[in-house]
This record gives C-alpha cells, sequence and structure tokens, in this order.
C-alpha cells in the first residue's frame, strides 16, 4: 500500500541544502558589470542580505539549513510526499512509472515558500525591517508574504499588471498576510513612471516589477530586495525539493530515467533536478532532464550571453541563456513561464549539453487538456505552470507504451491551481 | 522538532472506522414515517447504496475500512499531520496547549472526500451509474466530483444559488472532474420549479438542494443520492480524522480537554469529536466540547425533534435538534454552517449534555478578525467554516491567559480558503 504515497518523517527533513556549484562540468561564469554606468556588484551588499549574498557565491558543497529554518520548513508543510501516479499510468496504458513530487500542497500554493523562508529569516536576523519584491504568477509574491508574516517583516510586492488584473483572489490573499500590493509598473518608480509615461496601460514584466523592487529596496537602508527565482542561492535554497524526492525514491528503490519540470526563471526545475545533476555530472549515469517551456518565453533556447535580470539595467549582467532583457512577451495564464532568462545554473547545464527542452504552444490549450486528464484520474489540480510539466510528463510516458520502454519519470506538481480556475475556464471552455 | 507537526506513516492509517451508535448514553431514536403519505424508509433503498445504509444503523463498534478506501485515502493525502500551534500561542501569549488537524490539505480543499469516497466507491461497486447531490459551501460538492471521477462515476450537483452566485471557480473546479452542476432551486424537478415559481429569484437553502437531489435519484434506478453530512455513515466515515488524531496526540503523550469544530450538519465535527466523546462515555473523563455556529442557523439549540432532512418531506423523520426544515436562513459566508438540523449522533449527544455551543453573529466580522490572526500566526488559510473553529479556539486560549490555565484545546482546521477569499474580502474590507 505504501507506493503510493512515499512520506518521510519530520526527522527526515534535510538537514543541508546541496550547493551545485563546485560540480558543474566548468566553473560558473562569475556575475559582471557593464562597461558604462554604476557598479552594480558594488551595490548587491545594499539590496540583498548578507548571507544570501555569501551563499551566491559558495563553494562549500553543502550548506546548513539554520533550525529555525527547518522548524519553519515543517509548519509549511515539509517534507511532503511523493506520489507514484497509478492512476494516471492505468488511464494512460503505459509502462513507465510516474512518480511526482506533491509541492502542490503548500501553505500559499506553491514550491516557492522553500526559499522565501530562509531569504525571509536571514532579512530579519541581520536586523532589516522590510522587503520589497516582484511577482508574476503571484505565487512568489504569496510565498514571501507567508514567510515575512511568520517571522516578522514588512513587505511590499510589485505585481506584473496582465497577471494582478484577472488574479483578485490571490491579492487579496497577500494583503491578508499583511503585504502592501502594488500593480506594476507602478507611479512609485522612476522606472514605472517612465513606463506608464509612454503607456498608460503597460501590462508589465517580471523584468519590470523586478527593476521596481530593486529600485525601492536601494533608496531604503532597512529594506532587503529578495528574488524568488534565478539566482544561485534561491535554486540552492529549492534543492530540498529533490533531496527529498531522492530519499522517497531510495525507500521504493527507484530512481528517474527522466526528471521533467517546467522552467520560467529556473527555481522549481533546479530545486527538484539539481541533486540529480549531481548524480549524473559525478557517475555519469544516462538521466535526462526535460524543461518545459512556453513558446512565448523559451529562454532556454535563446544566447547564452552575459545579460541583465531586469529590465531597467540595474542587476549585475549573468551568464545566462536569454531572449534579452527588454524582449517583449505576450501573457499567458502559465505567467510564472513569461521570463527573458534562465537560472544562471540551469543555462551552465544546457550549455553544458545536459538539459532538454520542449515548448507548448502560446495559445495553452494543449497543455490545459493535459492538466484535465490528470486531475480526473489523480484528483489534484494543477496551477497553469505545473500543468507544463504534467504535459510532458504525459506525452513521454504515451512514447514508452509506442516503444514499450518502462521508463522511470518524476515531475514536479509545483503548485496548485485552487486561485487560477479563470485559465481552465478559458482554455477548456468549462461552464461557458 | 518533531512537535510543531506530528505525522503518521502510510501503514499507520486506521483500518477500521468507529462507530458510536452501540456507546451512545441512550439508544439512538430510529428513523420513523410521518403519519400521511408514501413511505420515506421504504424509498430509502431506491436512493441510497445497500453498503451505506447498512452501515447507517450498523451495532458493530467498528467497521473495516475496505482496502480499495484505504488506497483512495492515501492518495487523497491521508493521514494528515497533526499542528501544535506554537506560533499562535505565542502570539496570544497563553498557556494553553493549541492542536489543530490539517484537513485542509485535501485534494478538493475540506475533510469532505473522507466521506465521498467510500460512498462513491460503494455505489459503484454495487453497479450503479451515477450519483446526486447537494451541495451548500460547494465544498461537498467538489469532493464528491472528485471521488466520482477516481471510482468513474458520473454526478450530477445541485448547488444552493446564493452560494453559486460567488464561487464561479469551485463551480468550474466541479465540472473539471466531471461533474454537472445546477442551481438550486432548478427548473429540473418539481420541487424546484415550484419555489420557482414562487420567486424567479429564489437563493435557495440545502435543505431544497436536498430534495432536489433524492427526486432524481428517486427516478432513475441507475443513480444514488449522496448525503455529504448529517447521516450516521457520514459520521461514521468521518471518524477517520478522530481516529488518527488520537493516534498523534498519543505520540506526543497528550489528551484534549477541550474539543472544538464548528457544525453545519455534524460531519465535521463529528468527524473529530466521536473517537473522544467514546472515551468520555466509556471512561467519564472531563473533556469539555463545542459546536461552533452560526447566530443564522444555530440548529443545536433547536428543539430535540423528529424532523425532515429536506424541504420537500421526501425523507424519513430523523430525531434532531432541528429549527423546522422550513425554516429560512440569510445567506453567510461560511454557507456550510446554514442547515436547519443537527445530525441525529450528534444531536443525541447534545441532548445527553455532552455537547456545548456558541454562535457567532451573522455579521461574520467576529470571526474573520480572528481567521486573520491565524493567518498572520500559522500561515494557513481557513475556509470561512473553519474560520469558525479558529475563532473559538482562539478565545477559548485567551481565557486561559486570564485564568492561568493550561487547558489543552484541539480543533480541525477542516477546509482551506483559496476559493473563499471574497469572504475575506468583504467581512475585512481588504484591498478596497
Amino acid at each position: 500500500m505504501t507506493e503510493t504515497k512515499i512520506t518521510l518523517d519530520p526527522d527526515d527533513l534535510p538537514k543541508k541544502w546541496y550547493n551545485i556549484l563546485p560540480d558543474l562540468p566548468t566553473p560558473m561564469p562569475p556575475p559582471i558589470d557593464p562597461e558604462d554606468g554604476p557598479s552594480r556588484l558594488q551595490n548587491l551588499p545594499n539590496i540583498f542580505s548578507h548571507e544570501v549574498l555569501k551563499q551566491e557565491g559558495a563553494t562549500d558543497r553543502f550548506i546548513a539549513i539554520p533550525s529555525e529554518v527547518r522548524e519553519l520548513y515543517l509548519q509549511s508543510g515539509r517534507p511532503r510526499a511523493l506520489y507514484r501516479a497509478r492512476r494516471l499510468e492505468k488511464k494512460l496504458n503505459t509502462p513507465a512509472k510516474l512518480y511526482y513530487k506533491a509541492e502542490f500542497y503548500s501553505p500559499t500554493g506553491s514550491h516557492k515558500v522553500n526559499t522565501a523562508i530562509p531569504q525571509a529569516y536571514y532579512a530579519k536576523k541581520q536586523g532589516m525591517e522590510r522587503m520589497t519584491t516582484e511577482t508574476g504568477a503571484g505565487q512568489w509574491g504569496t510565498a514571501l508574504a507567508y514567510a515575512c508574516s511568520l517571522v516578522g517583516m514588512n513587505l511590499t510586492v510589485y505585481w506584473v499588471r496582465a497577471v494582478a488584473n484577472w488574479k483578485q483572489s490571490r491579492r487579496n490573499f497577500m494583503q491578508l498576510l499583511g503585504a502592501k500590493v502594488f500593480d506594476s509598473p507602478s507611479m512609485r518608480t522612476t522606472i514605472g513612471r517612465t513606463l506608464l509615461k509612454e503607456n498608460p496601460h503597460h501590462v508589465g514584466s517580471l523584468g519590470i516589477a523586478i527593476a521596481e523592487a530593486v529600485q525601492e529596496a536601494t533608496n531604503d537602508p532597512k529594506a532587503v530586495y529578495s528574488l524568488g527565482s534565478v539566482l544561485n542561492h534561491v535554486l540552492l535554497h529549492q534543492t530540498i525539493i529533490g533531496l527529498e524526492t531522492k530519499k522517497q525514491m531510495e525507500i521504493v528503490d527507484s530512481y528517474p530515467d527522466l526528471v521533467i519540470s517546467c522552467l520560467g526563471g529556473g527555481s522549481n526545475f533546479g530545486g527538484l533536478s539539481i541533486p540529480f545533476f549531481r548524480d549524473r555530472i559525478k557517475n555519469g549515469n544516462a538521466t535526462q532532464f526535460i524543461a518545459t517551456q512556453s513558446a512565448v518565453a523559451p529562454n532556454l533556447t535563446g544566447t547564452y550571453q552575459y545579460d541583465y535580470g531586469d529590465y531597467a539595467e540595474q542587476t549585475p549582467l549573468l551568464k545566462m541563456c536569454s531572449l534579452g532583457h527588454r524582449c517583449k512577451f505576450e501573457p499567458i495564464k502559465a505567467d510564472g513561464l513569461r521570463y527573458h532568462a534562465a537560472a544562471p545554473i540551469i543555462s551552465a547545464l544546457r550549455h553544458a549539453g545536459l538539459v532538454d527542452t520542449i515548448q507548448y504552444p502560446a495559445d495553452e490549450t494543449y497543455v490545459f487538456e493535459r492538466a484535465k486528464i490528470f486531475v480526473q484520474s489523480e484528483g489534484f489540480l494543477p496551477a497553469p505552470e505545473s500543468a507544463y510539466s504534467v504535459t510532458a510528463a504525459i506525452d513521454e510516458a504515451k512514447k514508452c507504451k509506442k516503444t514499450g520502454e518502462k521508463k522511470t519519470i518524476l515531475f514536479n506538481l509545483s503548485g496548485h491551481g485552487f486561485m487560477d480556475m479563470q485559465g481552465y475556464r478559458e482554455k477548456l471552455n468549462i461552464g461557458m
């Protein structure tokens, strides 16, 4: 009976995060300053907490999780279950074994709490009073609002207007947790005012919202900026997902042939996959990794280049697979997948030939239809972004049916869709 | 570290439900027929599955949970964690110990899956093709839609119009799971048509929605009607909550002085409390039980009398604390607490002097304000109904602060509020 739901005891919660930096196939190209303008690197200590900056370039393979953070991880529901998708396997009549990690059983709806908690904890410990951040789909903003509420910090969230417009419940949840939420571009920052002057109905982008949050933190000595994806320390914190999952797969004596997750900035994909990348790099085993994306913003297919993380060029230049930091992307329901660049760590792995990628059409009907198959067999409601992971898992399982391969496929159900039903409604014409 | 989150292994999932009928202080008064009209009792086998009817009057103290149902319980996330609310205790500066059961970590949002799964399973096993039901808050309709999707049954849901009007996302979720959803009163049944003729904008009630669902099942030999609360078999299935919780409290060597839960029909209150009632009745210990209600429908303060379960008088007469089956109640955000009568089992315990009750004002601001305290300390978002449990727990903990009593207080977080943010928004003026 136990192979449907594979659990860990609270005592099995990992005590260390895994840092892949010392294990990358080639050393990570460092962040650099542009040739012109003020130094972005020198501004970093003004906007990030010291601990987080230290972790960003850390060379230790394992980094201890503070006991206060572990306690908050338990509070947030960790360790989370791993499910064997037996019902889905049966429906697809596939010889493949499908496993998914239940990150959606989160107090705010997604895996984002895994980095929100340590980031808020470190900022508080340093004596800061306030955090600023951006959010796209809203999952990150809610997660940081949650963490700030638990550790006792104020929070300002800049929310991409295209998404904020249709997610009132998520906005209210952030506000209930005590956060101040502003649509981005906003009138509160110079970059926001400039863009609104050009176009009063500007729909915004993650790069713009980041620029506004960074600007606000730069101007306030008691404020810390916090990013929910992309950076090394974010992926470090998220490895808790993959570390737990590895233990759980060991319990059932299994190991993935294929690891799948959606990728916007890379925190969810990296969180699940990085501990398995370690095995691949160290032992040369044959595990395949697939990052699922939207054709609207297929950043992994972009050039591996030095680029800014934000629209306003306030961040240092990072070596990333990027479509360009001023590239415009049309709104999609899976807004968490609408960012111009992939995390430097994932970009480096991609450049080393270790990451495959699939893009699904901008229309998204294909993706929501597969999410429906998942809902009706496994009973869990994926967030729009997680539906991209489900889609690849289903399609790969179908391939196995054709070829007869008994692949073990692992994917992450990074978030739930309770607050995103409009996506399902519109794309599947439900109740219309 | 482990006392924040107390977990059970999948192997610890109870193998039997607990049936309190043989242990009640006085024998349960049987359901009876009214003096006039056709026999309602004789119609029961036409509308309920055989197994459920058998369980309704069963005298065995323990009833085995079929292994298929246990497998689906695991699939739905059981066993669920018990949390010690240390952060809330600290915020309230109370000497009381607070524990809450995390039923809200449910694939559909509430504890209702616990009875939806066995009811759908038994109907399927009997060769039925379709189920009909009513729903108030929408949690029950979603849970049964989930269970029907997993076992492969069709489902029709009649949804109280006053609630259906403001919960489009929940409706879409039911539809995504394959259910057909109709606002009640509807034009599909004679009772619905009669009421709509009187008032085309009739807001409906649970009693009316039950009447429509019963009527549809009566007229279809391949259909089974399913009720989400009130009846003995429903409370039997829900004892899984309290049985798990007892094991979990034993792990931390604790036992409740006070058990609190909200009560509409009684499934959530009964589910948590019944295994503890057993100890009180058997051992005469001093545990207190508080059912929290809305002043709009304080059915536990009603007369202990034989009354119908539905508006249209199609059900047998049950001995219940009832306000009258045609009583009208104004809409509230916690619509799950808006039913005219309490479950016969809970009514009998109330009549025996074992159940206390508190009613909160129809306005609900008091309740949502306490839910906000809970959200900002524990980080979990209660459903409006569950906010009534949180409210009593907080108020009792505050009393302990005054008296210095170190009470152990247990309550159930029966559902989450991800799909009910409008309640928070309106009652707390969030983002307005």
